[in-house]
């Protein structure tokens, strides 16, 4: 079991106290002490983070939970191994580049007979079924398509794949393309969206809390995915098992 | 101009000593002020770490100047735009996966023409000339064969490669696979090589020393590369103007 964190934005936004939350799930709160790595997209390209360590004593994540790199559009993950050894090739997110874009996936979950699916040029570096899956993925959208599609027909096309994807096993999946957020919930996954008039939210994981008045402005949209709810005093959205979201700028916009 | 740092090691290697002389030239002692990355490897995998801040005042900068990542192959740039905006896209080193292993380039120089040199299934997503040879070089790779050659093939290939881009210009190239590291010279590019007995070096950027007999064992060896000589008390070896030297392990073994 890992989990995984999401973040969709209309303005570039701070993760930190998010992350801060999941972080400590990694190694302290949670059982996740098996690494942990986080992507940042700015426009059509991404830059991770990545750290075999556990995220709750790393000192690349003390970095990013003091260093606010504001994003639209933000994938985290921290793992509990079940396939594919403690290292840098199994962390995720894992990324590649498809028409000229970054694509990046975390997933949680196992899937049985995956490695028996094609992947085409794209090849996994490590060993994970994650991995595996994402690759297979992204051959199968470049086949579907000679450049990047209109986002309502990847839209269509993702959930598609996703939906093959979880015939295997257990598949909860955040991936981007750097407009769209997608977010594939097999067994659980849960999101709450920050609007006007915001309010103050309390970490369950530590001892933090935040007043998003003091840090948005009234136009501000912010959503955010998680394996678990993050806050205490907040209403998440769990969902639906078998389906798709997609976020863009904040806001569900595909279901 | 930019400014390129390798390091090839026959035990993983702490590079700070090296980053702290080539950060300090990125808006600090030189003008290469339009961001910096620093790419390690793993085994097959890679990670890295990119900003479009100078790296003379970047907080990332500060944590893998202060933070220990041992490895046996490093790439890194210090960028001074001259094609593609200052962004996170354009910012060195690019990494693609081929034949299920992490590539990762850096460059320096401009070539005339590259972008109407074809990338096939390899597309960038920035606007460098460096990203487009880089994706020119992986599609010729992938052509020439269908899984990883070994060394000797694959030396003499990127060789080839590496001068047929050299005829557009400015080439001055770092690439690895995780097993070599390859180092095109066009115009300038010098290494140093350490091994016992060691003795002291001083950077020329940064008051700093270090004496390798203290930090090292008696079979280690370590090969430094870089655009200008980073330290002023040992002889740095000039790469011959349009030769290509691999390094494995720390030593050169091709060239």
């Amino acid at each position: 079991m890992c989990e995984l964190l999401g973040m969709s934005a209309n303005v570039p936004t701070d993760i930190r106290f998010s992350f801060a939350g999941l972080a400590r799930r990694g190694g302290d709160t949670g059982p996740h002490r098996d690494g942990w790595g986080i992507s940042f997209y700015e426009g059509k390209a991404s830059r991770s983070f990545h750290d075999p360590q556990p995220s709750a004593h790393s000192d690349v994540a003390r970095l990013i939970r003091n260093y606010p790199i504001k994003s639209l559009l933000v994938i985290a993950h921290v793992r509990r191994a079940n396939r594919g050894r403690v290292g840098l090739e199994n962390t995720h997110p894992f990324s590649r580049e498809l028409w000229g874009r970054s694509f990046v996936l975390a997933h949680n979950g196992q899937l049985k007979g995956i490695k028996k699916w094609p992947t085409g040029s794209f090849r996994p570096i490590g060993t994970t079924d994650s991995e595996h899956a994402f690759c297979w993925m992204l051959d199968q959208l470049r086949n579907s398509s000679p450049a990047l599609p209109f986002v309502a027909r990847l839209d269509k096309t993702v959930g598609e794949l996703c939906r093959r994807l979880g015939q295997l096993g257990v598949f909860n999946m955040l991936m981007s393309d750097g407009r769209s957020l997608y977010c594939f919930c097999s067994r659980r996954l849960c999101y709450v969206t920050r609007r006007a008039p915001f309010g103050t939210a309390t970490l369950i994981d530590e001892d933090l809390r935040v007043d998003f008045a003091k840090e948005t402005t009234p136009s501000d949209i912010v959503s955010v995915v998680a394996t678990r709810p993050l806050t205490r005093d907040e209403t998440w959205t769990e969902v639906p098992r078998g389906s798709l979201i997609a976020f863009r700028a904040g806001e569900v916009v595909a279901r």
